[in-house]
């Protein structure tokens, strides 16, 4: 290996190196998301409500928008768990796990516009596939990321195994529900936004229900 | 218990625990809400304005933008130090506790939206009532929060029962003053708005008459 | 004293007590305002340009938003870096420091709004005054703070008097020239707005020269 | 020196001296900017589409604003990992540094601007070479501010020369290949964009080919 080898390798491993820069952009990143998902719900228009009553329907035409809401806020908080819980089990970082990190952040940035999209055409086949492929992406990533963790030996050795095998079934078992849930929308795409809103509430209230806990 | 439970609970135990990014991502979504609200306040169009004092009288018509805008900053700001009073006296958190916390800030993100629908009708009860419940489950959350911890045993437990006593108060009390405030919307909304921000500076500036103090 | 004084002294002690909670709202608040004054930079409208050279000319026109963003950026780099030199002095914080930076942070999300109306209107004397007393109650909020601080002996005591010393110095200086630059719309607000850049230049710049150092 | 002079001397050694804030505001701004980089992508107008196929064609329609969003994300990430990389070989950091790195995140919060443009004139040079100024400028800063603290001392010593070196070459190699992209745009602006992602990618993926890797 030559000396220019070895600075190259040095410089590398300083590099994307900081656990504590990455947790605080992906706060950042997440709380950005979380925060403008609310963008989504537009108030109604000043010259079209002349009453009370006109506002209060004109507040529940805003309920497609509202569950949107409240399923992409559930997604990013059950992503955000798990990526905490990814990070708070790692003894250090690299440039390649960060930029694994900054791909799935990237993803998490796209959030808000899947919502949008499906706020506005709840109805549409497209609209949902393009928000599933979203969350899709998120679990492959956040998967990818342990994976990387565990081959360049970052985490704490003494739960890397316990870990990645919680971690894999999760996600295995996650991602496909949220399939199942999509498959639906042959049917209906409204019963598939229903699902996947169960299926993430099963995640956020992990019920004392020991097979559904499980999952 | 299965081994397979024992795993499960292992990592239930690391799911969600880190208190730090809990403050991060809270501090986070706080930001990014408080700092939007001022999207409430839309710059006069250029179109409009042809004399200074066109641009000094469509100033005086953001007044209703700008009160609510602060009614908000100080609801949030509120909420704000409550949250970081509690998170500074647990020892530790767990994934359930974090769940709550991501509910409340759920709501915390709807603070916008309710902000901006009540600028825009601030002389209608149904978008009152709607900000009163924002605050409502806001302040619901927020004790359901301390109630989890306490009976979890997160708190530093020398502290607890006097941060139990203050929060059950405090809330129980505030909560009390916003009902009778937004109930007078039975009169004119302007009232009930007048008299929240009174009940919000009356937190703020906490006086040092003991029986506001003590509110 | 009674024993529901001595507790609620006792929960006001705890109430906004986190310095390190302090910081990270302020950061995330300082962070979001100077990251959506770009949005004052419209793109232009993809109708209105035919060729290269009305793209050109386009994005010349955007000039006095260029000016009013850079101004505003400035500002708050200013005041950020005032805020956190005066915070990095604290020994501890109290709930009612806590709220005077509220106070100061709810001026902070103004400058968006400050800065989109003086872009709009950049040659009109309401818009800039609007601008000035922006600029003003920060400097008085930022003061305020620091004597509140002094009183309440939350600095390191060391550090207190340079400190103190420096900061009102600072505040005044500052605050008469912003004052004069002001005055200056009697002729021209191009004028003013040119006078504050340099004056806020010198602040960052922090040039060499024994005199414009210390103002 | 006078004794005002020594005075100055010290409140400046104290202002802006916090790493921690530093990076704070840094994660704080990176996070906005790349998650508002997603607002480039509108959804489509519900007025305009009337079947599955219309939205799916809508949605290809997108895709110069994917390009520049993927394209943003990644100049942003990468200049994020070199800031932080280099903010973790400081010691210590000053009132010049700190100035230094307010100038950096200008830049970095005029990305969205930039971003915004080149996705609605993505065949034209001006916008392109706007694009490529907000690039050369974030790499002449972060170089400005390697060589200030190289200058001023505040590198852990041991890792000066390694440090320095590695920057150098970095911003001098990457800003040369983005300034031949940038050329290209004489034959075609698509290509143009096309190679400054390929170089993007190279230096996120970060190749285990010695030649690349080392670039």
């Amino acid at each position: 290996m030559s000396r220019q080898d070895e600075r190259d390798r040095y410089y590398n491993e300083l590099a994307g190196s900081s656990l504590h820069r990455l947790a605080g952009l992906s706060d950042g990143i997440f709380a950005v998301a979380m925060t403008i998902l609310v963008l989504t719900l537009a108030v109604p228009a000043m010259n079209e409500v002349r009453s009370e009553s006109d506002l209060g329907r004109a507040l529940l035409n805003l309920l497609p928008g509202v569950v949107t809401y409240v399923m992409s806020f559930l997604t990013l908080g059950i992503f955000w768990v798990g990526q905490q819980t990814q990070l708070s089990q790692l003894e250090r970082t690299d440039r390649d796990y960060t930029w694994i990190n900054l791909a799935f952040l990237l993803f998490v940035t796209l959030v808000p516009f899947s919502t949008s999209l499906l706020a506005s055409f709840y109805q549409s086949r497209v609209a949902l596939v393009e928000y599933w492929l979203n969350i899709l992406v998120l679990g492959a990533l956040i998967l990818a990321a342990a994976e990387y963790a565990a081959k360049a030996r970052l985490f704490n050795q003494e739960n890397q195994q316990t870990i990645m095998r919680a971690v894999r079934r999760r996600v295995y078992i996650a991602q496909s529900l949220y399939f199942v849930a999509t498959a639906l929308c042959l049917i209906d795409t409204r019963l598939s936004i229903g699902l996947i809103v169960l299926i993430q509430l099963n995640y956020a209230i992990a019920p004392r229900v020991a097979f559904l806990r499980r999952l």
